[in-house]
């Protein structure tokens, strides 16, 4: 068991695993050297067990490679991450773009598109690895596209799913908080690249929007669809919380709050990160809940009592910047207790990475490492971003 | 521990369960006085957490409650249930067909739609119903509306999701399992009305296509997806199994086979049920798994491990029809641990039907009787089959 002053030093053992075990996990396995690109459906041991490229790991990938590289210090990094970043770059460039500028959501190793591009978080993580990319490389190319990809990203907005959308339209008044936090994301990210003002106005739009429509009254934690109305709307998709995904909003809220400077949203942002953890802890096997339902009636997912490392890693960084701000104990206490969950469930010391996949007693139900959502993102992201929060304790 | 004597006997005590039970625990809580139309989403008692009306669920049971009008010998039917098919037609008719004769995929309580038609399924859960319900009735309009529902649906067939297709056309060259066992289930319920050659060439093609595409020739299972082409394709569609689908499809084939008086495909069936069930089943838990890979490769569902209610449902049916031909003690024995997990695991003796989802250790992961895709369906369908069977032993 952790001790207080042992998770006062997380900063130190996270870039150590980062280093280490995480990075060289991927540079290993993922790179291939072939086509360009990442193949991202490893095992347990690193070996690919399938060789579809999805643009959204590609890109995060990217952006992870490129962020190491601008990010740590020239003594930390090496050069082969950002040499493994261009060749992301080169697949997307190369294959990954329609005619219309649109990313295809799938395509096979040599960059046959095999799905079409329905999603705009494949615009949104294309935007920030070709920013990020770009910041690294000073890539003007990359840059540019990145801010079209970006206002493409934008002009979705009011229609994400477009001709794909399965909704009748106007028969359930909700907006999702996914797509205000992807933006928050992608503003927090491109704040760089973008026009001062123009971002400023957009940060304080969605923060203003998610502290303001999303958050559940009586348990304050964030609801997954707020009502257009502001009126309570009682069906799975109005009730639904993911404890996991309120936390990772909450630390772009932060993340947001700083960039505007307003000690306000800060403060509102890190009690919303207490009580969301505490609403979203397993009191009985540990870990966060995928989903629960605000009414506690019963869920439809079938995986709503799996614990996801993403949501883990997201948790850590959400309460690593809590404690920079608050110096709360109780900040302390849960990473405390979610580093102990983490080491026990999700680490694999012998092969690197982690685990992704656990049945709500902390059995694993997959080995995979990586696949068609599990990539080189959440756990180097959490890694870097808490030993970057860890130097202000 | 259920002895084979007893599983000879399983009959009597599944059409006990059945109209004691499970029939009940459906016509209590499920029908909509006010708007007409089933009520699904239940909690383990049967209370009603939410109020949408999925159309797959609303023909399925329509369709249930008429095959019992009129499979069942008068004494043991109830008219009430026949009244309460009428009522899921009315909602039909009233409220889920668009203007161009599509099926919308979800409606509100009052009939507004929420999820468009995007689903070739609702077409046949729809024809399904309401020739069943014609048969039972004799109303001449349900019949020519499932005669024309059935068209719209062998139209569909070359480009099933049409407009909401997300694969790029041509990029994945595999033909599915479901649609090809969902024509089979259409052709045998439709036989009574359907032009007889027509049906008879339409279910000799289903047949001999799933007994010649879709075998696995070392395990002798079913692939969910075949290749069009013939080579098999080593991506994880390419290597999906779904034994409890394997199976369900097995006995549409063997029901098949009754109509075209083929024994040949019988023996073929039935020895293919012996190695799916024998393939399918967990040996270290007891259960029917979710999804297999054929070449052990990692799966990416993460509810691969998971027991799903249905499956074992459809399993019963397959063994039970497979026992009728061969009088194989195999399938005896089969019945009688498959009734044990089902007894031990699915049955709620105390407020009726069956829960519907286990995890892997046989643990309830949600304790509903009904949702988005459990309804009155696969259950009593189930048990009574099973005691049509059983009839012949």
């Amino acid at each position: 068991m952790n001790s207080v002053s042992e998770t006062l030093c997380l900063g130190e053992e996270y870039t150590r695993q980062l280093i280490e075990s995480v990075i060289p996990f991927w540079m290993s396995h993922s790179i291939d050297t072939e086509h360009c690109g990442f193949l991202t459906c490893l095992d347990r041991t690193g070996k690919v067990f399938d060789t579809e490229k999805y643009t959204w790991l590609q890109a995060r990938q990217v952006w992870m490679l490129s962020a190491l590289h601008h990010r740590l210090e020239p003594m930390e990094r090496n050069d082969a991450w950002i040499t493994a970043a261009k060749s992301g770059v080169d697949f997307l460039l190369d294959h990954a773009r329609n005619n219309n500028g649109d990313w295809y959501y799938a395509l096979d190793q040599t960059g046959k598109p095999l799905m079409q591009p329905f999603s705009i978080f494949s615009d949104a993580f294309v935007a920030m690895a070709l920013s990020e990319y770009a910041r690294a490389t000073s890539d003007e190319r990359c840059k540019e596209l990145a801010a079209t990809t970006y206002n493409r990203f934008v002009l979705k907005l009011a229609n994400p799913k477009g001709i794909y959308s399965k909704i009748v339209p106007g028969s359930r008044p909700l907006k999702s908080l996914s797509l205000r936090m992807i933006h928050l994301n992608l503003l927090i990210e491109l704040d760089w690249m973008l026009e001062k003002q123009t971002c400023l106005d957009r940060l304080e739009e969605c923060v203003s929007e998610v502290l303001s429509s999303f958050v559940a009254e009586d348990a304050q934690v964030l609801y997954e669809n707020a009502p257009l109305d502001g009126r309570f709307m009682d069906c799975a998709e109005g009730r639904m919380i993911n404890p996991g995904h309120g936390l990772e909003t909450l630390w772009m809220v932060i993340a947001a709050a700083r960039i505007l400077g307003n000690q306000q949203y800060i403060a509102t942002a890190t009690a919303l990160v207490l009580s969301t953890i505490e609403y979203g802890w397993d009191r009985e096997f540990d870990g966060i809940f995928y989903r629960q339902d605000i009414k506690s009636k019963p869920l439809y997912q079938i995986e709503w009592d799996q614990k996801m490392w993403w949501g883990h890693a997201e948790a850590m960084i959400a309460l690593a910047m809590s404690y920079t701000h608050t110096h709360d104990p109780r900040f302390l206490s849960w990473m405390t207790r979610l580093d102990e969950y983490i080491s026990k469930h999700y680490r694999d010391d012998e092969h690197g990475e982690w685990f992704g996949y656990l049945n709500r007693q902390g059995q694993r139900i997959l080995d995979i490492k990586g696949g068609r959502w599990k990539g080189c993102y959440h756990v180097p992201r959490a890694l870097l971003f808490v030993a970057e929060e860890s130097k202000a304790w």
